[in-house]
């Protein structure tokens, strides 16, 4: 397998990016190619012992950074790590694309080069979701899709089930729709609908979850539409932060909470790592034909490790494919009732 | 004044909002009129010594519950303590509405019996918004309307900031827009649109706000749609609760943690307390024509005696007069410009 690696994606790239690929080369006996300005990532790459059967690096001139324009960036920058490294996948060079480069850039070039999956209306990115004291759930859609419709919720499901279930090892995951109340007939016309249409599929649909649960890992698969989403991605990074933060202030308060804190250092190291999700893997873009995964913009070199490790997954069981095919079965049934 | 207080509301319901209506008398001069079923309420007030002109109680034989259908049970239980209530503020018998109750029953006999203000489209429930190491925001809309318009989202805005000037005493209070990303341009249609309506308002309107800043309390009055709302507020109270009881969990974890924990025990209950909203008052159900003051179900005695004492300068302050005012200027000055 070809695992194509952005080497200019990210706010530590191409260092982080660099030595988490050689991280990676250790545990693994796939191809790694790393994509970007050559000079720059043969720069980094001299710093270790590598096995050059095992990296190479792929000269591609330009960048797109996160302050640019998605589509225009995409349209424009042909030479640009993101595209190159997206063509490649089309082309079959590459066997997986993973970039800590603009999320918007990687959706938008996902869309344009490797098209959607046929009979997936809206491609959505899936964010690992860390649960304290327990296993991380999979948030689909984390905002690809700020307007959604009931089937694009559906196939959000059916997506984030099968990437649980090939890529994160979580037989028959339970799959659990956001809304703001437990009861079928409870949310907007939107949240009705979908739970309908997920009620209705074969997955394991255990209903509606209130947001108060989520946090609790009550679902390995937490359907949403993307404005949602995002604020409860976004929301459980701010809250986790600052309770921390005061948490930390209020221990070196004082002599008295400074011993205790001292007692306290290697339990409170346990705490801050239950919200470290950088040894699940990335975030990868469900819908689109070919396997793409979006790391953190700072992610360490473990992280990209932990982002390649699993991306193999994701491309050799063919999620891409066995998403097409159970989207398509759900037509045809759909289609024979009428 | 007449505060007109719900005996029946609440889990906890007679005998907190009893205790509380008792410690509030001590703290104030106004009437507090405890409706419900009479005997029990009286039996609860025998417990206490209280001053009789300052406490009364007012017979109403029927209970509406949290699990029933809310507008039916407000149409149907005519004698229940929320429509006898609510109708008390109608025809000026009481001032303010303070419940434990049902949210669906206030909201639904707000409007069938108080109405909307004139010139608000959609009455919105606002709630405290605990900021751990600050002083709490403001949420409107936290649930009654789980679909909106940019103008429903303007209206809350509007309403949540008189409330907070006038009853929470922040003068000038920084309004901001819960979106997923900080642009003007970022969001959805209703966003976006909300945006443009907000920054064209004369209210300090400080623009997006992303949901991992919410916390940090970065705004004073945080805008958006009652389904969003309703997932940032329990979101964050299902996230703290998580991580707190996990923190219990690791300090009672070997010897060494626990000697930390006691070293440590009243950083942790000051940290516990600042998650204790109640000693901000309850929420209001804000735009429609008489004040309504809806508590937490499970508000314990003090949470009743804060939620009476903010209740006074809700009514006191004329906000409902002041919103009204304020949406007729709005509707005059846009008519004025076509």
């Amino acid at each position: 397998m070809r695992i194509i690696l952005d080497g200019m994606g990210g706010d530590n790239a191409p260092a982080a990016v660099v030595e988490g690929a050689v991280l990676a080369s250790k545990e693994t006996n796939h191809e790694i190619h790393i994509i970007g300005q050559q000079e720059q990532i043969e720069e980094e790459l001299k710093k270790y012992k590598y096995d050059a059967d095992k990296i190479s690096v792929i000269d591609a001139r330009e960048v797109i950074t996160n302050d640019e324009a998605p589509v225009r960036a995409v349209r424009s920058k042909k030479d640009s790590s993101i595209v190159r490294g997206l063509n490649m996948v089309r082309s079959g060079e590459g066997d997986v694309f993973v970039s800590a480069g603009s999320t918007g850039a990687l959706l938008a070039g996902g869309l344009f080069i490797l098209g959607r999956i046929q009979g997936i209306d809206r491609p959505a990115l899936a964010c690992i979701y860390p649960i304290v004291g327990g296993i991380p759930s999979l948030l689909v859609d984390a905002g690809a899709n700020s307007e959604c419709k009931p089937n694009n919720l559906l196939e959000f499901g059916i997506m984030g089930n099968i990437y649980m279930e090939k890529v994160l090892n979580r037989p028959e995951p339970k799959v659990g729709l956001v809304n703001i109340g437990a009861e079928a007939a409870k949310g907007s016309t939107l949240t009705k609908a979908a739970y309908d249409l997920l009620e209705h599929s074969d997955m394991n649909f255990i209903g509606n979850v209130e947001a108060r649960d989520v946090p609790m890992g009550v679902c390995d698969v937490i359907v949403t539409d993307g404005f949602t989403g995002n604020v409860v991605l976004k929301l459980t990074e701010g809250l986790a932060w600052n309770i921390l933060q005061n948490i930390k202030k209020k221990f070196t308060d004082g002599a008295k909470a400074k011993l205790g804190a001292a007692l306290l250092l290697d339990k409170m190291n346990e705490l801050k790592k239950e919200f470290d999700y950088s040894e699940y893997g990335g975030a990868p873009i469900l819908g689109v034909k070919g396997p793409v995964v979006k790391m953190h913009g700072s992610s360490n070199a473990n992280a990209v490790k932990n982002t390649i490790l699993k991306a193999i997954p994701y491309a050799s069981e063919n999620v891409v494919g066995i998403i097409q095919n159970s989207v398509l079965e759900i037509e045809e049934i759909t289609l024979s009732e009428y």
